[in-house]
């Protein structure tokens, strides 16, 4: 299996921090996730049921009725390679690193591209996945440009695939409004911009006959009641969605001005984090992981990710340390 | 997808009586299941990680280290038949139906056998999977006829696959001790004897070799954080388990009496249900849900599965209409 953020006991080890102590910033999660109501204790007692309104919830949230609820994105990441017959499928170079994995893992042939080359691959490609925004990097995409791609890859009953995982604080570049058209399938998850990563609750939007084949693989019951119960709380919930639109955005680019003030340029950004590609990003990790603040750290590129602090206390942290790196590099 | 128990919408809108006014004896889950504290905001809100726990109090409640967390025994049901290429897999005529749906669905030769048929039926196998206690029909099979047919598969590289879902109560029969041996692999659930079938947790006991392949084709975080530490506490509270034990027992010997008393001799039963197979059982399933009680029918053979009622009124209420019932056929 794949490693991922989140590498805090890993950490703690390392540099002999406490695991208490650390500011974690290596997630890219809303750290003021959506804050959940407790779930009665009948909620775990009875097998979860398609009629307790999340998909009405969901159908709402998202503006699209055409779902499957799946137990993260995770779960549809795994299972879309095995709706296809082995095929050629194209990707960023630098990307959420589960896509190349799952689609390598089911007999695919996956080519990374630089998003220069992407319009130029689709003539060869039996499927393009794109993350939009992309993860880590931060590269979006136009859904004008999306949907060439899509009927170009349609033409010869191609798939277009668009995680979007970080697409809520903005979703005015969501693929969702074209969902029925053939080929386009678009991830959405709740892990993000709801911070409800623990609960593993995700969405795949497509055509129904490719959701009712992904149903069937994935079998009954994949969501559990009491995440059900959050999720369609969390959707229904306006008033936070509309509040914590205009925080990350605030969040975001206060990180960006942050980090700036102290000489670093981010060479990416989505609303829930900064990314910096350079030389010297290793330096600057352990620099941090030296002091317990943890981003997280990619090898190719060479480059760093951060997300945001969850309150004044770990801004100020940050801005400390950050402060320090800019004095020890004249 | 199959049909299961639990159908009180179904049956509602069939007899003309409001959901909230039935008695669902359908399921034979714990009527009585684990009570589950309020869960904190704060577990929604993070990846699930394998050091919370789970693992540890599994391995303490099961007394077997060798295990794999799983989505639900369901989980499990779906990915062992990817687990072997093509082959001859023998299970009773009558079981719990995900069972042999998953392995047919795999590509396999599914064989449909009845209990006095097994024994004969093993050197043509190459995987026997048995339900143990047996769900609907009550069959057990003793651990030393297990392991003498755990042996004469594995001696062929064939496996074994119990499936231990109604064993709680008395788990004298347990293949647990066993596990490492050979082609042994044991599934175990919460849903039934805690009665916590909405939190989708279950474990697979077998060799480390199959867990990891079996853990690398489910992906990670298959069971959200909410559900790990609900599920971890319940394996723990050790006073809880012991007083349900003689509770269950009770009750299911309770209902044995009452349909007796009533001139229905069950067929077979467990801790958690009791099962009649004969001629009238449509009949009576039918009398009974015209009356607001739901049992579970089975069309091979025509039967019906009476889960426990949960209190003195639910008793009160099923022991009139089988009072009824009885009257009616002199």
């Amino acid at each position: 299996m794949l490693k991922h953020g989140g590498g805090i006991l890993e950490a703690s080890r390392r540099h002999g921090i406490p695991v208490g102590d650390w500011l974690d910033l290596s997630t890219g999660l809303n750290p003021n996730g959506w804050p959940a109501p407790a779930i009665t204790a009948e909620a775990w007692l009875r097998l979860p049921e398609t009629t307790d309104g999340l998909e009405a919830a969901a159908a709402d949230y998202y503006g699209c009725e055409t779902l499957l609820p799946v137990a993260g994105s995770q779960a549809a990441i795994q299972t879309l390679p095995l709706m296809r017959a082995p095929c050629r499928v194209g990707m960023l170079d630098t990307t959420y690193a589960e896509h190349p994995h799952a689609w390598s893992r089911g007999g695919h042939q996956v080519e990374r591209l630089h998003p220069d080359a992407l319009d130029g691959a689709v003539e060869r490609l039996d499927v393009l996945l794109v993350c939009n925004p992309n993860n880590p990097t931060g590269w979006q995409a136009d859904p004008l440009r999306l949907e060439d791609w899509r009927q170009r890859l349609a033409s010869r009953g191609g798939w277009l695939v668009v995680d979007e995982a970080f697409m809520d604080v903005d979703p005015t570049s969501s693929m969702l409004p074209r969902i029925g058209e053939p080929g386009l399938i678009v991830l959405r998850s709740v892990g993000k911009f709801f911070g409800l990563d623990g609960a593993r609750v995700g969405f795949v939007f497509a055509w129904p006959e490719l959701l009712e084949r992904m149903a069937d693989e994935l079998g009954p019951w994949t969501i559990n009641g009491p995440a059900r119960q959050v999720v369609r709380l969390a959707l229904e919930d306006r008033t936070w969605q509309q509040r914590m639109r205009v925080q990350l955005r605030t969040d975001s680019e206060r990180l960006a001005t942050c980090l700036r003030t102290h000489g670093l340029e981010p060479t990416g950004s989505s609303a829930l984090f900064q990314w910096l590609a350079f030389d010297e990003a290793t330096a600057l990790h352990t620099f941090l992981a030296e002091r317990g603040i943890l981003t997280r750290l990619f090898t190719a590129p060479v480059s760093t990710r951060f997300g945001l602090p969850a309150n004044e206390g770990e801004w100020v942290r940050l801005e400390a340390a950050l402060a320090e790196w800019a004095q020890a590099r004249p």
